[in-house]
Parts: structure tokens; C-alpha cells; sequence
């Protein structure tokens, strides 16, 4: 079934011990987008400057990813500029260049509205909102934010998490948006402001999902958290998109089967880890872009076997 | 099979944010000895000083633990003083008074001779060494260490490491030990350095087994590394001898199987951090000394639950 995805369609420009890019394709929803297209078709809707051009719009549908709601504004797309010299696991922030997501107002296509799947990727809270009341009907809500939207955005990231069915952050946003250090505390006082499953990314040792009593995958999967792993990468040369990619691939999975079960969860947990593996492999998109189903499955089997004592 | 351990048997003065306790039983040798008591028959060398008691030793010999090798000095015994108010998880050592320590040279009974697996448990490298020299038909040794031996004692723990069939550590000590950032690169170059096996512990993140060709459990287990969960706990009452207390587990499971393979090494992982999760529960070794093996069981399962796809 059809994901609907918000976010943000940008060009980043980043530093890594591996090297130096400058300009190339990303954004939430780009990375999202790839990363779920192995799954289940994605419709995206985001704004692009007139530096967005038809070759990077192929990027998109090439992977079959319908970007009619891909809206052109006057000016230049979001861009970001980061650095992850002298440290991986956290990108330091040179620059961000908002351009012509300042003024954006999200529309939804026609064509769009029979999407079952909404995917909130991490822009402004109050963009997340609009699209999430335009779509009443859909079957989930899934969402992501950042230390930003919480730290400073707090009312109206609110309004958002009540109506999210799963909420994908890290340890880090957890903790700051629940107040409570305890990742396990953490997770009860976020669920209590909406989401009724937590999936926390752990970055190198894989995520943690969190189910509350009003969890909709059934009474099995209630008590207890599920630990899907990473899978440890001797090289990472760009982890730009990595927590997005895991969603993609998670969402994806999740999308693209028949019933919503505790096991189904958990295996989208699981292709959330393998498509954020691969993201890391290469700069920007390019893995996302190029990776077949083969190398996915033969992965997925990799998180098994790293992960299952038979 | 009978495991030898040799490392501390100590007092601790904790405080946590759980409260405060004042010169419990502690110590290396004694967290993993309790933990392996419940798989495989532990024999221990360590001195402790005329502040240990007989109470004290029947912690131990309540447990099944053989305490022949358990020397009296005149003083004091080890004694270690730790907070972890601010951070559960790491301590801040207030204190160490190696008092009957610094002049301790380990002796091993004739009775402990036949021991086919050898623990050293961290202690100075030189001890670990000597006792090493004195074992030489062991099946099996496993050590571990810290980051105070690895910064100003290297060439002695270089020693060690060259004898070590398994070398458990965190991450932190890891990266330490071989200069390098990212973890599999870390691993690779500290398995160089001796140990087959390396099992690298991330706390509330579970532990990651890595093997090099030379591994003893055959080709199935040379080219992935295999990562073993922890338990979301919301309650850590006093992380003190967590670490030891999953290296009781691993091994001990260990110990206790009649072939070593790859199955029954990644079962050992799970062990390993099933009775990690009991230590944390209590202060000092209170909750490892009352554990039953039917919790035992039921803890490994629900770390197979929390991991498993099926």
C-alpha cells in the first residue's frame, strides 16, 4: 500500500573522514523515499528551489517514487552543510540554509489522498500538523523530529505526537523530549504524549522498539521491547540519512504487508537496519540508489544471523 | 568443568542514585565467580585482609565456590570507592586502596591444578601473567582488563593478551587499545594482539562477539561478528560488577558444555548478559547470590524473546 511522505527535499553538503561533497542530493523525505521504494510505492511531498533539477528528480523516479507533490518555488532548494570529521556518530552543523521551505505550504495532490500510509518525516512540526489533518483517513501515522523541534518547538511538536502512531527518534531525543534519562522511563512518558510503539535508534548497536498497552499489533507484543541490531560496518563513509534510510526501510516493510502483526514488526525493524546499513556505504544517495533486492534479502539475512543464537 | 579465577575480592563504598551502601562485598573475582557459580564449579585466588570474614566467605561458599585459594594478609582488603550519581553509566572512582593487594603473589593449591578453564579477571597484568605461567595445560584462558592497565601498564598487558584465547572489554577499552575510533577496525587490530575471540561490552547496549581466523569454534563462526542483547531495564540499582557478572555467565555457561561451538558460544552471550541484568537489580552482589536457575531460564528466554524475529 501507498506511503505519503512530508519532509524535506534538499541538498546537503558534507564533510566525513572519507571525504568531501559538496551540493549532492538529500533531505528527510529523498532518503526516506529510496530507502521505502524497495518496498511499496511512495508518493512524496516536499519543495524544491530551481537548483532541483530534472536529473535530480530522476534520482526519485527512477525508484518508481511519485513526485507529483513535489512542488517548484523561486529561489534555491533547503540546504545543509555538516561535518562528521573527528566524530561519526554525531554530525556537527555548519549551516542550514532553510530557502524555500520557509515559505512552504504543504499541498496535497488529488492523486495522493488515497494513501493508507503517512509518513511525518522531520521538518517543522507545524508543517507535520497541516498534512496530518488533510489526511483523516489514513491507517498510520508514523513521525520523525529532532533535539531542534523539541528544544524549541515543544507546543507544536505536541500536537503532533498525539496523533502519531510510531515515533522514530534516537536515545539523545528521547531523553530530552521526555526529561527522563532512563531509556526504558523515557519511553513510557513518550508514549504517553501519543505514539503508541517508540522505536529509538541506537546509531552502531541497532534500535529498541517500545509498545504501550495501546499498542495495535495485539496483546503479544505489549510487555515486552524488541532490540533489532546494526550491523557493525568496518566503514562508514557518510552517515547522513542513516536514522531516515531506517525508517524508509522500516515503513516500507511495514507498508507493504497484508496485517499489521507483532512478527511483521519486528521484521520491519530488522530492513530498518539493513537500509540504513547501506546508506552509510556512500556519500548522499548514492547507495540507496543503486542497491537491488538481492543484496537487500542476502543483508536481511546477515541482521539474522548476527543476531539469532540458531 | 572447573573454571580458576584469579582477580579481586574486595569492599565496595558505592553510592548511586539509588542510595548509598558502605563497604559491601565487591570485587572482580567475586561478581564473576557468584555469576559462573550458577552454570560450572568455580575455584578462586585472591587475598583479602582481616576485615574479611567468615560471613563474607560463606557469600562464596554457600555458592558452591571453592575458596582453598583465598590467601589472609595482615590489613586490609581491597577497598574501592565509586559514585554514579550524574551517570549510571560510569563510575567515578573516589577511591582505591589496594591495601593486602600490593604485595599479593598468587599461589595456586595443588587441588585447583587439573582447572581446564582459566579467568583473569582484572587485576595488574603481572599477576594475570604469573598465574598464566603456572597454568599451561588449560583448555581455555579469558581475561579482562581496564583502562588504567591499558594507558599506563602496556607492555605487561601486551604480555597477557598474547595468552588470551577470549579478551572481554568495553568499548571504551577497546578503542584504547588499539588507537582506533571505529569498532570492527578496533577489534581486528586488538585480535592481532593475541586473543581469537574478542568480546566487546556496550552496557546497556548488549556486547558484540568478534572472531578472527584463528577462531577455535570453526569456520561457521570466522567471517560475523554476533551481537547479543541487553534487557531494557527501567531500574539499574548499582551497575558495580555488572561487567564481571557477564563474564560469570559467558563463561561459566561455557565451561559447563561438553564442545565448543559456535552455538554454544552465541548461547554463552546471552548468558553473559542475562546475569549482567540480575547484578545491576541490587546493590553489591546481594541479587547474584539469590538468584534461582528457574529466573535464570526465564530471563534467557525473554532475551531470546526481545531479539528474536520468531
Amino acid at each position: 500500500m501507498s506511503i505519503l511522505v512530508v519532509g524535506s527535499v534538499a541538498f546537503d553538503s558534507i564533510e566525513t573522514p572519507h571525504g568531501k561533497v559538496d551540493h549532492c542530493l538529500g533531505g528527510a523525505a529523498t532518503h526516506f523515499s529510496l530507502a521505502a521504494s524497495y518496498f511499496t510505492p511512495v508518493r512524496v511531498i516536499a519543495v524544491v528551489g530551481e537548483d532541483f533539477t530534472a536529473e535530480h528528480e530522476k534520482v526519485m523516479t527512477d525508484r518508481g517514487i511519485d513526485t507529483r507533490g513535489l512542488e517548484r518555488a523561486k529561489g534555491l532548494s533547503f540546504h545543509w552543510t555538516g561535518s562528521y570529521v573527528g566524530n561519526l556518530n554525531e554530525a556537527k552543523t555548519l549551516g542550514t540554509d532553510l530557502n524555500v521551505f520557509e515559505t512552504f505550504e504543504p499541498k496535497i495532490p488529488d492523486g495522493y489522498k488515497d494513501s493508507e500510509y503517512l509518513f511525518l518525516a522531520n521538518i517543522d512540526p507545524v508543517l507535520q500538523a497541516r498534512v496530518r489533518s488533510q489526511m483523516p483517513g489514513v491507517k498510520m501515522v508514523c513521525g520523525d523530529t529532532m533535539n531542534y523541534w523539541i528544544a524549541d518547538h515543544r507546543e507544536n511538536l505536541l500536537k503532533v505526537l498525539r496523533e502519531l502512531d510510531v515515533l522514530l527518534i534516537n536515545d539523545g531525543e528521547a531523553k530530552m523530549l521526555s526529561g527522563e534519562s532512563n531509556l526504558v522511563k523515557a519511553a513510557a512518558k513518550v508514549m504517553e504524549m501519543g505514539p503508541k510503539i517508540l522505536v529509538v535508534k541506537h546509531g552502531e548497536y541497532g534500535a529498541t522498539a517500545f509498545f504501550c498497552d495501546r499498542s495495535f499489533l495485539g496483546a503479544a507484543s505489549v510487555s515486552m521491547p524488541f532490540r533489532a541490531p546494526a550491523l557493525p560496518l568496518a566503514e562508514v563513509v557518510d552517515p547522513t540519512g542513516a536514522g531516515d534510510s531506517f525508517a524508509g526501510g522500516f515503513y516500507g516493510y511495514l507498508a507493504s504487508q497484508p496485517a499489521l502483526t507483532p512478527a511483521v514488526f519486528r521484521t520491519a525493524m530488522f530492513y530498518g537496519g539493513v537500509m540504513g546499513s547501506f546508506a552509510v556505504e556512500r556519500f548522499g544517495t548514492e547507495r540507496l540508489q543503486s542497491v537491488s533486492r538481492d543484496e537487500i534479502e542476502a543483508r536481511f539475512r546477515l541482521f539474522k544471523e548476527i543476531s539469532h543464537l540458531e
